[in-house]
């Protein structure tokens, strides 16, 4: 018997759920490229995205996905042979530095694990190290997609002024732009990416590199540069074809127009605001779940150390394979798999799962939510704490979660 | 701080959340209504609309509501100056004797209070004492809308069997076709009247009259019948135009076949079991909460009086409409008010609100509703007992709510 | 070999071409009907719905189609026995009377055949006869749709004032509102009647009625008015719910909003400027065709004769049904029947058709029309003068058609 | 007076008119990326693309545009200097060779102005002085989209044969595919590339390149190649993952399957006939207008150099601008501009045009854009020939046009 009949609801870590408005704002037939409507549309969106990602300097898009950023980053900002100092704090600060040593860029890495954010100590040394700055620039992720981990980028950026180091800093925010505070100017980022699909509610198929204008100065004519992701046409073009290369992505620019529309109707620090509280409705409950069995925990040990848009956990053993399968078929609520986190602990991936709360996400889907994995905890008799639910709804109440060490 | 930014859900007693595959079908330019697909398709109706009242006589569709569903039973059964026994259960039978008053039909209203379900024994009592059976036909609510109350059908055929009396037996079925249980061959009831906007899942516009071959013989040549309502050429027509009497509704149309579809691909017992559970999950909350606060209540004492697609509840004071707001405007649910449920003890309809939980709505909604009522009453600070999200979940996965006499 | 595959073309006469915007208004779930967006905007409805018919005075709104209309002005003017002057000009007059007989109204029919407008002398000589005022209202099409005859309303007007009757004069503007030039109050119009799927471009579902004072004053309370049709309330109502006496046609009120907006946009002098331009570059193109086989003619011999939302053609023999079957499946423009058209002539209706130009119609859409027709016509043999098609193109240039008489 | 306001057709070549069926496809929320639907329904368009392109071969998928598709062909064909030997008939030549040369790869480019195709003798004249078989690749355009020039494909690969040369044979089929006739592994060619915006009737976002087994095996390693463009995990992934090197690009792959869909539902060489028969009514036209107007005349002098989804004319001075801008303000239609078409005889864009025919488009939008041009001849005073769109109607109708040697 099931009651999953009824609108789904998406909750994987991206692509995100597309707001009715986004859909409506794409179902249409194809504009004219060449004047009119969409060419003036498409001026408005410029100063939008700097704003989103709090920066007055220089934005390209592109069509393309998350990787794709990657690629327009990597080969704008170094030349076959250079260097790159990659912070790894999960899944995805792996894959950024895998690409890069795929293009020819020789990479050090940091591996902070899957628990724990990146050390501004370790980075602070291993630029201390590099006397001869080989380091061209270095890459983090502001929080992993998979682990759920977010890095602190002011605290890096101090760590690279404190080695006196002259290397770009690069942030890929793939997981949170348009859900945590990020504020690129402020904290002195010469790198964002983003792409359209998570905290943006678009769907997938544009991606995004914003940078400063030291980055402008030093990059964009590396050995590695193609036509394809140039960033230098793309933000700054002669004629409106080079914004993308070639054809425009027409129906997903009508749709990132609305999502951007919504974004600044609610307002910027609301939108923080509000995945910072579903965030902590999630943990509250994680929390009073955990303190009826061991096997289930947070990701993340610290709240500062957690990523507002995804939470990573681990359920044990089977129980997150078998209680994502619940919520999907009985109840209508699909989780993101554990992606990437099996461990010596949980040697396979079933024993995490992730539930998102990014971009399109109300209190109603994220207790809701959570009220569903109650009930698939039970169903399945999987040991859980009493009271996560009331925990969450006092949270989204706008009071504070109880402390974790008074729930065991 | 507003977490409403999401994915809004609209939790009144109809109109009900419109599925995306009803809405995607509807999402077309006019179609050719003489002859071709529309045509086909509108044949495919009629079959599965019979199925869904559990019927093998007659329907007709109208374009129309709900009320234009009484105005055609109440057309084709009638002569002026007959008369109809109606029972009340809340707002929706002394709508309809309204009406019938209105065209000129005598009415005898049973009212059994805003509480409580019809009582055979008054509708027998009543019948019999028509000793020269003036009266033409019983009317009655199956669910009625506002106060939640469900009568039960059999039991009142039986009456009307014990007085022996000859009437024809009609009942609304506005708020439960499509939720609850309905069998109207083996319930024996002789007009069946229903709308497209609740269990039905289409958008407001159609309305439904299911007849019986004894309602067909004995009625639609009243002198109250007008072309529009007649029902005869609409069930058999000799040409296309007639079932709608002219102009078909096209989109309604399509919107209709995408639910039919839904509702047997999921299958209608299925239907009926998950509208059963989230019922259930609704009223353990409440229990749960009203063992907190004597005002928190459900509007119907006993399980076997409550309809499955919605739920009435006394909240008190101005706390119904306090809650209301809040979970509008601060979590994305928005309840239905309390309509017309003001007594005595409540003398206005703020201490009401309903939840409804009919036609495209699977435990993430419902569940999700409640969390964020929860969260409301926490955030308002209005009393209510511990619990009512974990005794829910409970439902939810497939146990049974704790015996609300435990819970004081 | 088909050349059909592409964006269809259905140029009958109603259910007109829906626009995107309107279908993209209408896609959306549920809204709430009690309070919010919706009640705010259906009140801006009708003040545009007034300055639509030209009239300061009332209008009430139906779910329902144009048949719909027919009653809910039937019941609301007419007690059974009054009488009511009908004047047919082709299907829809006969129409209008048999719904009026039906409802037991006295009906004196004026039938001035299917290809000429009503004759004001004999309105006056009908009106002038009933020295008793037997007559409560004078019922014409402004255009039939059938016959695509346009009547002189103004004419008919000056008719009952010079015969001095007091009877009220209601007309069906089904086929003509927002096509035709049409001025309520200033052409002294008591009840107006059109739907929403013709020149009002959102899809079948909702009627309208527009009313005079003197029309409100002495009806409304009628023996046949029923409270579904009863036109007061839903004109002036106390509660939101009598606007549509009980659920309001969500979908369809989003989808007349933008469809109004539309409308005066564009600007409703020029809106019927645009059909009076499309229409004349079909009448063009008939009279080309006909110079060449004197079967093909236009219905109606002069252009003040010919409504501007649709022509009806004689094409003569089988010949009428072979060009629509071939312009549907070889050419993607689906053309209107011949709907009760057969004559003596033309004993059945195949040697008719109809080319709709109403609502959401530009150029392209027309003349593309007529080039798929003159192709049909090659493709199947049938004779027709040459010279059509650019006939037509030099009207959509703003010149003129040539002289029909020239051209045989 | 504009008679623009209805259904609007744009006629540029690409991106083409969206059907229906497609936007509906891609009105929804995000999918799961990781399991269920999705990744079944991605599974289902590999043969189909295949298919579509006529091979047996490999396909990858990328999400990109054209331009993308060019740096995929070029970073998996060449190594940095390689050399490639490129055919240019028109604007889009030109734009391939630009892209290779700033990759760093040789051109050697074999121009053939813009009015006439690749000269099969000139290239194995080419690639007979090429001894040392530096020349890697042959690239060339099918149909140039600006110059609507197609190259006879079968010819220079006899050209390539007759040479004796290894030489791999890359053809731009951006603007035919789905349109042209394309045989890809019965003409011999080993790498093909198109995007999803033209003859595939979805949104812009996609791009594609079929390969052969034998550039498999040449390519794909080269010191250009990337991980993005790299084509081997693409066409043969070991997770679902690396068909899109990242996150699926959702939405536009529904869309995609209704598109494949709807071309094996017609059948492509149906779909091949179509773009024929439409193609050559536009020519008719233009011969007819031609025949008054010496300044009027198609871009190719030969049919068999023709395009058949897109036609490109000169109109002469500004007449080309001012007749596009008429039929898109005054009719409805939106045609395209002369790209890149300035010549010594018009040195600016003014005296060219493009119509398109490609895709979603049947005879009733072709004729009616001929007619709109036809009455936009008229209105601004353009001299013309007579008799265009009766000369049009008739190929649409089966027949052939006059040889225009016959109209002056």
């Amino acid at each position: 018997m099931s009651l999953a009949h009824g609108h789904p609801y998406l909750a994987i870590p991206g692509p995100s759920v597309t707001p009715d408005r986004v859909q409506r704002a794409m179902h249409r037939t194809s504009p004219n490229i060449y004047e009119g409507q969409l060419v003036e549309m498409v001026e408005s969106l410029w100063p939008d995205l700097k704003r989103l990602a709090g920066t007055a300097n220089h934005v390209a898009a592109y069509i393309g996905n998350g990787h794709g950023a990657w690629e327009a980053a990597n080969t704008n900002m170094f030349n076959r042979g250079d260097k790159a100092l990659v912070l790894s704090c999960g899944r995805f600060g792996h894959g950024w530095a895998a690409h890069a040593r795929d293009m020819g860029i020789e990479v050090e890495l940091l591996d902070f694990g899957t628990a724990s954010p990146a050390d501004p100590a370790r980075v602070e040394a291993a630029l201390r190290a590099d006397t001869g700055h080989r380091i061209k620039a270095v890459l983090t992720t502001h929080v992993d997609t998979a682990s759920s981990i977010r890095t602190d980028v002011p605290a890096i950026r101090a760590a690279i002024d404190a080695a006196g180091h002259p290397a770009l800093f690069a942030v890929d925010c793939i997981a949170s732009m348009g859900c945590d505070e990020y504020r690129m100017d402020q904290w002195g980022v010469d790198v964002t990416v983003a792409a359209s699909q998570k905290g943006l509610m678009t769907p997938p198929g544009m991606a995004f590199v914003w940078f400063s204008e030291k980055a402008r100065v030093q990059c964009g004519q590396s050995d590695l540069s193609t036509p394809y992701w140039r960033w230098g046409p793309r933000a700054a073009p002669e004629e409106f074809w080079q914004y993308w290369f070639g054809t425009a992505p027409t129906h997903t620019l009508y749709g990132l127009r609305e999502a951007l529309d919504m974004i600044f109707e609610e307002g910027l620090a609301q939108v923080w605001t509000r995945h910072d509280t579903l965030a902590r409705t999630v943990w509250a409950a994680f929390d009073a779940w955990g303190a009826g069995n061991p096997a289930i925990r947070l990701n993340a040990a610290r709240p500062e150390w957690r990523g507002r848009s995804v939470t990573a956990a681990r359920i044990g053993g089977e129980d997150g394979t078998r209680l994502r399968n619940w919520c999907e078929t009985q109840a209508g609520v699909t989780l993101g798999i554990g992606l990437g986190m099996n461990s010596a602990e949980d040697p396979n991936a079933d024993g995490f799962l992730r539930v998102a709360h990014m971009g399109h996400v109300n209190a109603h889907m994220t207790l809701g939510a959570l009220a569903v994995m109650d009930a698939g905890l039970k169903a399945l008799s999987i040991p859980h704490g009493d009271g996560a639910l009331s925990a969450a709804a006092r949270v989204a109440a706008g009071g504070s979660a109880p402390d974790p060490a008074s729930l065991a």
